[in-house]
């Protein structure tokens, strides 16, 4: 029987949970988190079986750690000192640098996989955790070669079974991209959200003429703050980098507005109609959530 | 039986004859479009049953005006000449003000109704037209005493049956506020998209690493130029003032991380958090498209 122990019971481990139980019959699930009223609220949803403590680390076969990246940091290393020879430990931190290097000279080194599962919506706690989260999505592995060879088997295999297309690549690599296609989208839509709270105090108007589009562009402004404030800290010089670029390109279509160069409007939004194409090659969101 | 004719077959005007059609028995709807394919293609659809010329307009109950804004206002004093005096004529268009103005002093303004439906995708073309697309969205109507009392009622009687919420508003309201609920989501939308898109020239990276929080942020990058231009041409000086907000916003966010006030980068959020009760009130989007 596979033991599991989920550190963290939110989205993510939530539903990895959802998902271990469903595609491995006779998994034993506990769950550890700093918030008990989630544990409570973990066992009547019947995500796991019961509350783990560090001494049941040793007996897990697989520990999944999906907590915020800057308690990934401080508590990494405690739980890796817990584990046993055989554990495989997992996380799930939307950042990679400063974890694999916290971790690099753990004597279990070899015992952690790095890992980035790109999957998520805007809510969080295990009320959010969904079934077939992972399906067709990628997880991004970094430093594989860093870990045990049986574990990392162990690891693909359970990926493999909640359907997860895999990438390898460098934490640094990793960090520079993701501030791209994810940091950078949260912060936009977190401040097009204030912008237009700020301007619209009367919310009726808001509420009357705001669209889907509106909708789209500003739902990851509903993000958890207590999960995107660390990511954005240990990624602060890549988010810092990519808010530049950003506001310069806005700096640059805003001037074209004043100067009256609608040719070159045009061609903005003609160029990024590219996205287009890209788009067509990411997995479908869980629309019907 | 109704006739309609519908100036501009694409994802609005065919959306509205698929409605008509639907709730209309018998009613006979002609098409008008600069793009001969799209005619052949909404005739092909079933959207209309034929193309209608200028002398057509005479007898028409209804007159949909579904093309970019800056053919609006070409394009609208020309077909306010060629209605009979029983016709009722409405726009769609995304910027209200200039559009206003320029029908201001016409012989027939009582025979029309500036109109702005909050509803749509980032598609477009006949081919983009869908079934009950207005279904509980809002449609903004801008200086309602201008138009004839009978019309009015006549329209609002087709706006009822195709399940729409009706909001009064002046032009210059009307203009102000979407600029922030819908114009600076498509150009935060946009540049995203091309900072992105300069960014990771390749695109396999984008692919694999993208999830559907980008997807959202970006869907409106989609758009098309050759609408989203006039908009921004006639809303420029509200455009560029929410532009100005927004990066004003950026900036100082960016300034935060830069002094490492992860409090305050944490605040911020928390604020912008609000947007939740805010969006919970919009009307949901055709989702599964």
């Amino acid at each position: 029987m596979m033991n599991v122990v989920v550190v963290g019971i939110g989205l993510i481990g939530g539903s990895m949970a959802r998902d271990l139980r469903c595609k491995y019959p006779g998994v034993s699930i506990h769950g550890m988190d700093a918030n008990d009223a989630h544990l409570q609220e973990a066992i009547a949803l019947e995500l796991i079986d019961g509350i783990a403590g560090l001494q049941e680390l040793e007996a897990a076969d697989i520990v999944i750690v999906s907590i915020p990246v800057d308690a990934i940091v401080t508590e990494l290393p405690k739980l890796m000192d817990a584990i046993g020879d055989n554990s495989l430990v997992i996380d799930a931190g939307s950042t990679k640098s400063e974890i694999c290097r916290i971790i690099a000279d753990h004597p279990r080194r070899r015992n952690f996989l790095a890992c980035h599962p790109i999957a998520g919506t805007e809510f969080s706690g295990p009320a959010a955790a969904v079934s077939n989260l992972f399906e067709g999505k990628t997880n991004i592995i970094c430093e594989v070669e860093k870990t045990a060879f049986k574990l990392q088997e162990r690891a693909l295999g359970i990926f493999s079974g909640l359907g997860m297309r895999i990438r390898y690549m460098n934490p640094e690599a990793h960090d520079r991209h993701i501030a791209y296609v994810s940091h950078l989208s949260h912060i936009s839509s977190f401040m097009l959200g204030k912008t237009v709270i700020e301007k619209e105090k009367n919310e009726r108007d808001i509420f009357d003429m705001a669209g889907s589009g509106f909708e789209s562009t500003v739902r990851l402004a509903k993000s958890s703050p207590a999960m995107w404030t660390p990511i954005f800290k240990q990624n602060k010089e890549n988010v810092v980098e990519t808010l530049d670029e950003y506001i310069q390109n806005l700096e640059a279509f805003k001037q074209k507005l004043v100067d009256n160069n609608f040719d070159g409007i045009y061609r903005e939004m003609d160029n990024a109609n590219k996205i287009k194409e890209i788009l067509k090659g990411i997995p479908q969101n869980n629309k019907d959530r």
